[in-house]
């Protein structure tokens, strides 16, 4: 614990980064910057920094607004966009070149774009949204298939093997699902504070220009956002429930398969037995015991045939007792099930209660 | 992912769409526009126009009002209403041809009705949700049809197959319900933002009238397709908690019904194991040594008679166990369980704490 | 969905209506009003009248405030209440005569008695929603008793019959706790909106008295109904959850019977296996062989003891592996599960988090 | 239905309760005032008293604060706190002593207190929820410990006797947490409503002070008694979540246990089939045809020990495949689980998402 | 219950409690104060003081904040921070020394280093709120440890013992996750109240200065730790989930596993079977009867073929409909499944809503 408390002293004092100028051009790849420098340069409140340097992944991503410059922490996205720069933060252990060069490839591109008549960090926000967004959705429709192609093999065949992927699909689509729902919430809790959005026009402001609740144009850009980020969460919740009913049926079917497997355990018993009851009367006939038919000529013939309608009639019994159990439905069984209904007391009741009952099955 | 994000890059610039003039006639059928000059047109954001041309369908609904139109982008429609004119798209892959003629049809003779006093726009809207509900509500009819079927059928027998068709409609209904809530929820929305409800005057706004807060008209007619989209919601979720009490209820009479088979499994194995004591009797004395009973005139049919006896007798045994451990009921078995029950130590406790166990089941 | 879609249209004109009039008296039972007069005279939306005359039964119940009137659709009542008058609607197949014409004998008595001081429209609202109340309470009372009665006869026994009740009987439940949450929101919408329950006041508007926020007699009205309504709520609320720990203590009921047949299964099949093997003995010496014992004298009795010993140690090395099995608890079975429990890595942490453990079961 | 509408009717015209006067002093006890007396005299609503005289037992607790008085209706006390005066009502069939005397000694000593400071209601309100909180912490200590003794002893043993007490004190453990929320929820309800603080001020207001929003006594009175009350309710949620997961954690093991069983189980049947193979051989030998070996010396001891070898090996047969069936984790069998996951299609995917895989079981 | 009451009588009137000075120096350890000396000297409510000196662990945190002194009351720590002091109140049986050394040294030095600009009790706060957050942590790393050590364990077997500790884990992981819920409630109820902001200020309000919504510094202080700690919630209902879902697959996987055993079993029992009717034959043969094949050479050789085939014949029937059971999937078996889906009515549905059914498993 003592470890764990001294390692909130401020002791890493460096972060690597790389810096994207007014122009939209990479001006250093991977430098250092001190956090007091940072801190000093950007007006930053150093516990603004916490979460960015900290090793361990953040699970619940953050949008800041702060004075000169709005800092991100979205799943692999950890940046700081200012009026005339964007600062990006390598990642603890981020070698995922290829959505990150995407990433670098849109920004710069967009940032360059200075014709769309959106300011700077309006067009940093776009491209940290849209890599966050693809991420996403390129998860999404990986688990989708994932999920999709386990339960299409289950259509053939349920066994111990797809128990266990399943387990691990449903484990990765509820961390998934989570992942999702925090990046909307933390793009909500923007949208719902009037002064972070005003806060948010960092050109504005550099200019001097003040702002009074006019900010529909951001309110739109991480608007659209927003639901299409709902639509990720909402498609994963489908899936979800998906696997949810496809589990509870699974179980159902299990369940009739053993009752299934009893029944038939139940008729080879009964053949058993009625084997048994037959073998019992050849048993005593083979006693060394005078039974004064052991020279009756016929005396073996009826006695195997005794003997077989003895096992026969044993076993039609039990079958037939099995008949009576083996039918299974949700109306009582055959012993006069509606009759049993219609005995249960049915006092008067006020008619508007009953009429859903009309629908056959309320 | 790259091509995710390039695809995101402006390449589809046509629409398919068709237009109806402001005397609810048909322009022209499945006409092409160019996206930017709708956006210029009309005043839109590029931006809006993602949900519309968007090739995958949309699950989360979405309702915007713009400067001079309203985007309506629910479940089958995408149509942008405009004071004087509707401009319906074509969803990709829609040759629904029966609901949408069905649609168009209401909307031309809606939008040529001037006599009823409401706004050109106001009339689309209507037409709109209109189809949404009825679209709705044919699908709940149907859905409500397969499940009640199928719970019918259930009465009956209860078997494999049934669970697979069972699981097929929950996931339809789960599916079906999480619609029709985020087509309240966008009404919802709608309703609950004033500055929106107001915009959406746009017969008012091109005459230049003022409004300030008195959208009644326009809140009564999105209330009450909202209510109604509501009922749909409420019937799928009775639905869903019918099927879901019915699982529960199926769960508990397959274990049922395995204890009666395991039941039956036992008299039979009860069964078996008297013959087989029977038969070892006789089995020892069909050893080849003498028993010194060999010559005794009564001595099979004495033998014969206690070898069955045994077999009885043992049966009987195992009967009466049985008959203790069948018999389940939530109160204990036989030995005393009221006694038991009185055995819990019943401190003092404050009365009306204690009075609602008078209702004989709390 | 055609004829759905004409359905809409205005076909239907006329309902059938009883009116009361100023004094309390019953004008006329089950007149017809044309729709069109109906909206005319009481200054309604036609749309407002969908809800009322529409044939199916109406889930979602409703209390809509109008300019001059007030309309309820509430379970079995649909009125339109005004100042000086009160017309019920015949909701479609309301046979039900005996809550009719109670609700109209209390509501013709409420009416009259012009003396208790409170306006003509809240007496009339009195007896509506006292008329839904006890129809609620009836209903509650009844679906408590069918429960209760359930439950305590599956203290004696469970089986398959009691559970296709149980499955009725909660789906009537839910249905039923459906419908009164309905009720409650209903009356919850209207007194959380103070323009609607100012406009409810009829009377004072007939008057022309103008009234601002001054509603405190409606809204200790609607607040006491509502509070009771929530009783019925909450009641339904607790059944529900009195009958879904039923299931869940049933099927461990269930589960745990299941196991102890399953011992009493295994005894018998240790049985059958230890009788089995000493016929197994009986047999060899059955066989047309020379053992050389034929001629012992005691060889009978010799092998028959111990055949049957070997059969009684056979099942007796069963039982003892059966017994160890069978024992089940919480703790782990007897090998020391205390110790296997000691073995578990304990490191150090903070004491307020342990502190919980102490209660012995945490 | 009829007579619960008249039951509506004003016929309980006299209700029991004991006063005490602003000494502190019992006035009456169980004196009988009217109804109407009452409601004439402390400004009261007939329907206000509806709760109080209603026989059945409430729910739903409620403060009502009216213009001179404050109803107070929690589990046992039904009390009218005035400026000058208390009058507690006597609940039907209350004759808990106990806590009625500990409650009205207490009111006593507390009213009696003047030098407290705070004012004779607040005095009084303070006794009321002392013994309300009192009663609610006695019952949950009991649940407590009736919950936590019954889990304790499941440790040794699962039997069915102890389901159904884990079922009756569950039934009861919800209806205490139901009936504690609500406690909750009516304190949080007053404690809202800043005109219903303001109003419980009855001192300030008979001695004609005007107080505007300043009721921080009340509210941080109120607020201690809601967050205890919040912790029984959260304590209760604690027991009762133990509850869930114990009752899931015992389906598993008797689910396990069961698994235990029928492994047991067909290692006895392997080995009765053994037998019965040994045994089928010794039959077949001990059928009264020439085998040719009659006469062999030692026929007998090599087809003795053949039958009992051929009865191990089948037996060894059936073990081996019960061996490979019985071994059960979560990962798959032997059979190279680990390569069959390795065959899961794994495209690339963005490394942030990947990220929380490391931990060893996401 | 008395006892209970008067139990609140103020009797335990000292309380042992560690003073740190304006400097950060710590003046006194486990001093005693009386209860009424703290009251008046820090203008504190009697009532204020009942949760700290409480001798039962308190469930829900509490942050009081009142005239000139913040009460905390978090996990492990009850402390009284005043603008130049802070208390630290011993916790009843508190003797875990190192936590507590570790919060003094951390709060010691950071009280003195008074450059940092903070205020004093901010830095006291921070302090506080640095030894909760780390004490969470702590068990969340250790609990996480703890669940994820069993997963792993389970992946090779899963036994009784298993469950028993997984119970064990996951109730601790409840009352964990409640706990640290609290915690996050407790801070954001504090966020929520800008009157509380502002009054936390005490610097200043010693000072004289009067502050107006200017507390951005203490938001962004508690937002930090507020979000820390939710970041801990999620952690732990991540886990939860984990151990639900594992729970969940885990049963579906002793269900399958028993439906192998019982797989296995009818294997048995069918051979058993047709041993006995391969021993049925034999025994006929044994009987003492003349079955006129006694002297036939090759008698003996063709009856235990044909008893042999016999046998087989029986079991090989009997495997043939096990096979037809035993194969399970979510699609119907063999006998046409897809016929009979295919069998389901089919009415027209509109498109819109069909969409869906294209991703092939909706």
């Amino acid at each position: 614990l003592e470890k764990v408390m001294q390692g909130r002293q401020p002791t890493d004092l460096v972060l690597r980064c790389t810096v994207i100028d007014r122009e939209g051009n990479v001006q250093g790849i991977s430098g250092q910057i001190k956090k007091s420098d940072l801190c000093v340069e950007h007006k930053l409140n150093p516990r603004d920094l916490r979460k960015i340097d900290s090793r361990v992944p953040n699970l619940v991503p953050t949008i800041l607004v702060r004075k000169e410059a709005i800092l991100f922490n979205i799943l692999h996205i950890r940046a700081l966009v200012k009026a005339d720069a964007v600062i990006l933060f390598d990642t603890y252990g981020s070698n995922d070149s290829r959505l990150h060069s995407a990433f670098l490839y849109h920004l710069e591109h967009n940032l360059k774009a200075r014709g769309s008549g959106s300011p700077y960090e309006f067009r940093a926000i776009d491209s940290i949204l849209v890599s966050v967004l693809s991420a996403l959705e390129a998860e999404m429709v990986f688990i989708r298939n994932l999920v999709g192609g386990l339960l299409a093999e289950m259509e053939d065949d349920i066994n111990h093997d797809k128990f266990k992927r399943l387990l691990h699909y449903s484990r990765r689509l509820a961390s998934f699902k989570n992942r999702a729902k925090l990046v909307q919430q933390a793009l909500d809790e923007v949208l719902e504070q009037d002064e972070d959005l005003n806060a948010m026009y960092l050109t504005d402001k550099m200019n001097g220009t003040v702002r009074e609740n006019e900010h529909e144009e951001l309110e739109v850009l991480l608007e659209v956002f927003s639901k299409q980020v709902e639509e990720v969460v909402n498609e994963a919740e489908n899936i979800e429930s998906n696997v949810q009913s496809t589990q509870e049926i699974v179980e159902l079917i299990l369940d009739s398969n053993r009752n299934a497997l009893l029944g038939l355990d139940l008729k080879v018993s009964i053949g058993t037995m009625g084997i048994g009851a037959g073998a019992l009367v050849a048993g005593l006939f083979g006693m060394n015991l005078t039974s004064h038919l052991e020279e009756t000529p016929w005396g073996f013939v009826a006695l195997s045939a005794f003997s077989s309608a003895f096992a026969l009639l044993v076993a039609w019994v039990g079958f037939r007792r099995l008949d009576k159990i083996r039918k299974v439905g949700l109306s009582s069984p055959r012993r006069g099930g509606g009759n049993q209904r219609a005995n249960v007391p049915r006092p008067w009741i006020p008619l508007p209660l009953r009429r859903r009952k009309t629908d056959g099955w309320s």
